[in-house]
């Protein structure tokens, strides 16, 4: 508690989901590593300018959506994922927890990245971004927060690590993009977990609804 | 087509589901018909004034979760729902499909009522109002429309019925009422639906967020 008390700095979720639940879809390969339809999930994020700018690409749209991107990433001081997120989702790199992530050699963030793995190796630098490897969802938050200092610690996902950080009480802050699509099957995001939160916003584009929740 | 053309009356879909994609809770039993923690999905509703006055009693809230509530009241015209929702979700009644509802002797309805069922049975009118046994969804719609005239269906649910509805195409405004709690299993509404839907608005009060979806 004592230090959390030093500084505003809190630990985030954005995440994007399906109005029934999902945040990816059916048969993850190698070629479609979020599922059947997944990438739908995400259609309202790529044309963002933020998005792009973040990715090192020019252009893009400006509006409600984009703002919201921006702010998150203008607060993000360190981002924690999941070992499968981190190296593309599915196929033989579920096989070899050692593999190399899909976004190994420019990965577009520009604060420490801690991926939680049961197969914890040496910390790299690629790209700019330091990468660390953390056995355990509250190590690798801890000790993302030493890294972001006064900012804010995003938790990028998956599901398992989002569930493990909701378990163990550590969100304050979940930020639901709700995608009105249907996946039907896939890998659901509240899977095992409990209790209650307090709604403090829902605003919406058309694309994509924004629901802010925060510890009840 | 024809039909509808001669009236602005809507199909419309008013349900409230947790966080976690549930309208009711696990282990339905008699006395639990929505399950465990089921009734926390209707928390929201049972103090507002519109709903208090809907089942007879004075007094309650009047707020903006009152009013959407009362407006939606307002709107209807005929009452779809299937049959162990008018029969009070589980127990006994599951096994004797001409059971009496638990609304039997005073529905809290001004409206008539279309009980979807397998199992139709004569029309009765009971406090008052008229409930038909009818065979299918679509059936049950269309008789219902008739006798709203100028006014909504309001499908009420289960979610089987909702489901139903939806994959008929028969939904024109599916109003989404997401209580921030997780209830971990039970009934999902959206189980075997598929495609996408529209956002057209997203408001929320700290115990509820709207959501309402149109077609794509």
């Amino acid at each position: 508690m004592l230090g959390r008390q030093s500084s505003m700095a809190e630990i985030t979720v954005d995440i994007s989901m399906s109005l029934d639940g999902f945040v990816a879809g059916p048969d993850r390969t190698l070629e479609a590593p979020l599922g059947r339809d997944g990438l739908l999930l995400h259609a309202w994020i790529f044309g963002l300018a933020s998005w792009r700018k973040q990715h090192g690409l020019v252009g893009g749209e400006r509006n409600a959506d984009d703002e919201r991107v921006a702010a998150s990433l203008r607060a993000s001081g360190a981002v924690v994922m999941g070992r499968r997120m981190w190296s593309g989702g599915a196929g033989p790199w579920d096989d070899d927890p050692n593999a190399d992530g899909w976004w190994d050699d420019e990965p577009p963030f520009d604060v420490p990245v801690f991926v939680v793995t049961h197969h914890p190796r040496r910390a790299e630098t690629k790209g700019g971004t330091p990468i660390a490897f953390v056995d355990g969802v509250e190590a690798a938050v801890e000790q993302a927060r030493t890294a972001a200092g006064a900012k804010n610690v995003s938790i990028a996902g998956g599901a398992a690590v989002v569930q493990q950080a909701m378990r163990a009480g550590l969100v304050d802050e979940l930020r639901l993009h709700v995608v009105p699509v249907f996946l039907g099957d896939g890998v659901r995001l509240f899977d095992g977990v409990a209790g209650r939160l307090r709604v403090t916003e829902a605003i919406s584009s058309p694309a994509v609804t924004h629901l802010t929740y925060r510890p009840a």
